[in-house]
């Protein structure tokens, strides 16, 4: 499907920027507002996070998770109590200053994510060890005043979960943020057919006030990383600060162990532009919010409806989500585009001619693949086709990851690498901050993350040539 | 049920407020912040606002509506458009000033409400009489600067959802806000078993901008009106001041008509002051959270865990929502009346003497009454206890409107009548303002709807004596 049909977007390999630009506007998954850095989520983006959020919220409420809701406004003095904490967000919130006609006494900011809050309300709920764990999560909007806006990627507003959790012993914490980043990545892998690459952030990219930040990273179609989920190890840093105590078994006070952890509407953004073509969007069957539709041909003719319906019926009987695209002022062709724009997995075209010989016909969003499917075989053929699909593109993807992964010995070798586009490059690092900042400063890429699944490419540091500690993944992000 | 046991709470009688406040604290459905007028939704709370979420999303989705997200801020010039709205809301919203370090060129408020947001919007995207219905909903959070707070009942944010769609003619948009409000009608009496008083709100009560607005009414405990959810007719009022106009299919610029609609977290405060008691909470079945918790009598003897767990299986496995309480710490009489605080509807009792005899032990919350249930009927009878449950707690809900509804033909008669708390006081009206003023300064009653059900009490409006027009519901209201 490279092939560039479509002149309504840009070309994918041209202009990468214009062309998600241009995706999720046809596609109506969002839309800009007259708010600078918000936007609007439309039904179809929405359905979208509607699939994402019912798929992870019976995954946290399965590992003994319970969603609750807390304000929306952090006072600032509540902001300030954790000194790493508010040094981080404290320059990009929104500040509320008048309720009504009243200047308030204390200025509060939206929440630009709730550590303060969960530990505020977890200060008064935690009494003795025998309240330990506490598993909560929320789903909510959070706000960040960023300068720059890109739909779903980057905007002031935007839709996520966060768990916040307490527990007994700093082992404890860091099984619960390891058990957590799994079932992300099982989610993008098996939902999102997205590959991740797990590892640990370094000191200089962690959460503010986080003893250790665990992340999964993601490889975009234009081989720029995008972080699409992490999950932090507070250790005691929150309950020191906000005076979390409980009575141990043996009567003593002590202070919890903490986590937080969170994936949001940016993982829309990161199916549209791993999946993506020149032809639209693309999205994998498990998630789509239609998974088939089915376009009559000739729906005048005597029959066709009929049998569209009845095929409909058949399909919507099994459990799938599927449309049946019975618009009469729209040509077979407007509406075979429109829906490949959608990135709908699977269209099912059926005309008099199917009818008579007893079959329809089926194209594949991913390949672009054509074939007839004979009517008696339809459900088991169709959810043949649709496993094929998800694992078409985690394939694909994993395949591009995989051809866009190089290494660096030499800082010259990781900047021709960076600068060639190449995604990711694994170079060794001594584990100091100042040959971070100079491997950014040169290339403009991050360490994305120090992956669980060290390699050794070499004892030397690619930055300093010192004793190199740990084997970084080092890509321009997102 | 009416029998005081609980020394926990204030008797319901005698102190309903009281009793109210402590309910919602001992049940853990809710809690303070620090934050004046914003509250913290427990995990037991945010369980049954998504009982509500999952059964009204399903009902709007079944008739056409779609769910999107639109941003938290409104531009102080956006809020103004429309006349009516930003006077009935600008006094009571909060205004963000600054975001980051940076003064904001147009302080921003966040929404009290979306309708001048979905407007923005809809003027971009309505350009052709096919693009019409729009039918849109969202759930989120929404803030309102309000003085005095009740948990569930009044606070400065509480959660919702907002429907805001546009139709072609003044009927279908008629049918819409009538259509929405059985769904809500629907909802309330089958499954949060509180019976509704459903109306027309005179023009004094209705919504900012709207041309109508209908409402359900219920009666709590104390005899005080609470409205649990209204729909609103726009006609062109907002489509008129935000330039939403499409193309005719005559070749004509248009502007659409437009209703919006919404029930709010406020219905969880109905559920516990409709059905709660002096034990605390009662949650009819069809909406509890936990429907059946088994509570192991002696569970420290041969086979009772093994035997409670597999109850507690039997009834998972016919998807009902079951906990097994097998903590070790708390004494039978302790987990009986948390439970019933938390009002559980079915405990379901399993002890060695029960094994032998091949029964457990089942006690409704609702009535109070226990008795035994043969193990080889289980899953049989207690289904047909909850139904049984859910049909005694509205019958005692409708039971207790009718006993509290009345009439009045005269001031005396009316001003008498609300005094002695009489709840819904039924009197006639001549529609003029002047009068429904002078009812309130006189008895502190609202109007609380015109019914659709009319009824001629006389023909004299109660107040000023002169021609009735219409038949009007008096009450006290939170």
């Amino acid at each position: 499907m490279a092939d560039k049909k479509n002149d309504f977007i840009a070309d994918i390999d041209t202009d990468f920027a214009q062309w998600y630009t241009d995706v999720v506007i046809k596609a109506q998954l969002i839309d800009y507002t007259d708010i600078k850095g918000c936007l609007a989520i439309r039904a179809y983006g929405y359905a979208i996070w509607e699939n994402i959020q019912k798929e992870l919220d019976a995954r946290f409420k399965d590992t003994g998770h319970e969603n609750v809701y807390m304000p929306l406004l952090i006072p600032e003095s509540l902001l300030q109590k954790e000194k790493d904490h508010v040094k981080g967000f404290a320059p990009e919130v929104a500040w509320v200053t008048h309720g009504g006609n009243d200047l308030l006494e204390e200025r509060m900011c939206i929440r630009p994510t709730s550590e303060t809050l969960f530990c505020s309300m977890y200060s008064k709920w935690v009494k003795s060890w025998r309240d330990l764990p506490m598993l909560y999560n929320q789903w909510c909007s959070v706000m960040r005043w960023e300068k720059t806006t890109r739909p779903f990627l980057r905007s002031r507003e935007f839709l996520w979960q966060e768990g916040h959790t307490l527990h007994l012993t700093e082992e404890e914490a860091q099984r619960e943020t390891l058990m957590i980043l799994d079932i992300y990545a099982d989610f993008c892998e098996n939902f999102l057919a997205i590959p991740v690459l797990k590892g640990k952030k370094t000191e200089k990219e962690k959460f503010p006030g986080a003893r250790a930040t665990y992340s999964l990273e993601t490889l975009m179609h234009d081989s720029v990383a995008l972080q699409i989920a992490t999950t932090h190890d507070f250790s005691q840093n929150f309950s020191k600060a906000f005076k979390i105590e409980y009575l141990s078994d043996k009567g003593v006070l002590e202070n919890p162990y903490q986590t937080s952890w969170g994936i949001s509407t940016r993982s829309i953004g990161a199916i549209i532009m791993v999946h993506g073509d020149n032809n639209g969007l693309v999205i994998p069957p498990k998630i789509a919010p239609t998974q088939i539709v089915i376009v009559p041909i000739a729906q005048q003719k005597a029959m066709v409806l009929e049998e569209a319906g009845k095929v409909f019926k058949r399909l919507k009987d099994i459990g799938l989500r599927v449309k049946l695209d019975d618009r009469d002022n729209f040509s077979t062709g407007y509406k075979f585009s429109d829906w490949e724009m959608k990135g709908v997995p699977i269209r099912l075209e059926i005309g008099p001619k199917d009818i008579e010989s007893h079959k329809v016909v089926v194209a594949r969003r991913d390949t672009g693949e054509k074939m007839d499917v004979p009517m008696e075989a339809l459900e088991v053929e169709i959810v043949k086709i649709m496993d094929a699909s998800q694992q078409f593109l985690f394939d694909k993807a994993l395949k591009h990851k995989e051809e866009r992964t190089s290494f660096a010995l030499t800082m010259d070798e990781l900047q021709a690498q960076i600068k060639s586009k190449l995604g990711y490059v694994k170079a060794m690092w001594c584990g100091e901050s100042v040959c971070e900042d100079k491997v950014k400063e040169i290339t403009e890429a991050t360490a994305r993350c120090i992956p669980f699944e060290q390699e050794h490419l070499s004892n030397q540091c690619v930055c300093c040539g010192k004793e190199a500690k740990h084997l970084v993944y080092w890509a321009k992000a997102y």
